[in-house]
């Protein structure tokens, strides 16, 4: 292979899956529902609630992208999913506790390798998270953890939820690019399998432990152009 | 006054208006139109070919807002603009250099004051720019400035133009504020009129020399929130 060939297709700009991939959203939806719900004399298993909480994630995005219910942002449907979760394990919360327990989305801490990789990456790539999260969201985030963002693209830009090949497509062409000069990072197959449909590059991050222990992808389901053990790998592969 | 009071009154976020407000675009593309120019044996009064390509910024952007054509981002119509003052100056460029000229607008200066007050009021406020720049050119911007945005809103968000209030309104709501929690910065009185009939909250710069020396809003024509020097007496004035 000569080097002109790899450096041609060499991505102007990567995007990014953000809860699993970026954020252990499991541990900081179960310590925050723990601290929210324990002192209302609630007690379960905080690892199986956020699991729970995160099942009813697809079928309310579902809602939206088959175009039942208009876009609405992440928060409106994790609000909706929580009432469901809470009502099944026999939990009635007030409403303010349920108000700050939706936004334990916003208080997610980082896999330990993200940040220091992610600085890394801005020095060669434009990067941008491709989330379904909504703005604020991402902000409150990259705060919190120090992501080095050039832009926040996903789901609220492109108006439409993930696996819909516009939010991918819309993310590009944020960064003016065209979808194949764009990379797609997750730790999800079938999100960089929707991401390879509608025309980007894509790397793959192993995130063993993403649904607790031993539970997670280790390994990508499908063929993409990079896999990764985490971004760390992934910033040493691409030359950073 | 009580101190409760000022408190209350203080924004959550703080977004910008760019071209003017933040960087210097009359020398920007007068020293590339120049670089360009020149070497294909035009010559010419270049501050004021910059002058004359601004000078078709309002009424080109008045096509979208008055629905007569869909959104498009600004370098498309600055490539439009930038094929009329050429043929108004007599300069027949070829192409190329035609569509590296339409990419001045992405290599501006910000003017000296800017850059380390916002790194000051990152610590207090979220930040964005509001511009009717998209996305791709204000990512451009920020990364040759070192602008600490947390994401970038405007135009390109609201698939709309300045001054109207769907721009000002849906920057907002991208840090899910209502327009009241959030304050509009920029140098043009009517820009900030326009932000303060959306329910913004506003703060007049003064740039007396955009247009060229003595040029420009040395004060605010209105009433405003906040009237200030530049940026850094803004970040002194917001207790940063």
């Amino acid at each position: 292979v000569e080097p002109k060939e790899i450096l041609m297709t060499r991505p102007k700009a990567l995007i990014f899956d953000v809860f699993g991939t970026l954020v252990d959203w499991r541990s900081g939806v179960a310590r925050d529902a723990r601290d929210l719900l324990l002192p209302l004399g609630f007690a379960g298993d905080w690892g199986a609630f956020a699991d729970d909480w995160r099942a009813q994630y697809q079928p309310a995005m579902e809602e939206v992208r088959a175009g039942r219910i208009g876009f609405c942002k992440l928060d409106v449907l994790h609000r909706r999913n929580l009432d469901i979760v809470l009502a099944a394990h026999g939990f009635d919360a007030p409403e303010d506790v349920r108000a700050r327990l939706v936004k334990a989305w916003h208080r997610l801490d980082a896999w330990p390798d993200v940040t220091p990789a992610l600085v890394r990456l801005r020095g060669a790539f434009r990067l941008a998270p491709c989330s379904n999260g909504h703005i604020a969201l991402m902000v409150a985030l990259a705060r919190r953890n120090r992501f080095p963002w050039d832009a926040i693209c996903g789901a609220e830009l492109a108006r439409d939820y993930k696996p819909k090949a516009v939010v991918y497509q819309a993310s590009a062409s944020a960064f003016d690019c065209r979808p194949d000069e764009v990379m797609m990072v997750a730790a999800h197959s079938d999100d960089l399998e929707a991401a390879r449909a509608a025309g980007l590059m894509t790397a793959h991050i192993a995130r063993p432990n993403e649904h607790g222990p031993g539970k997670g992808e280790a390994a990508p389901r499908g063929s993409f152009d990079m896999a990764a053990a985490d971004l760390g790998d992934l910033a040493r592969q691409l030359g950073c």
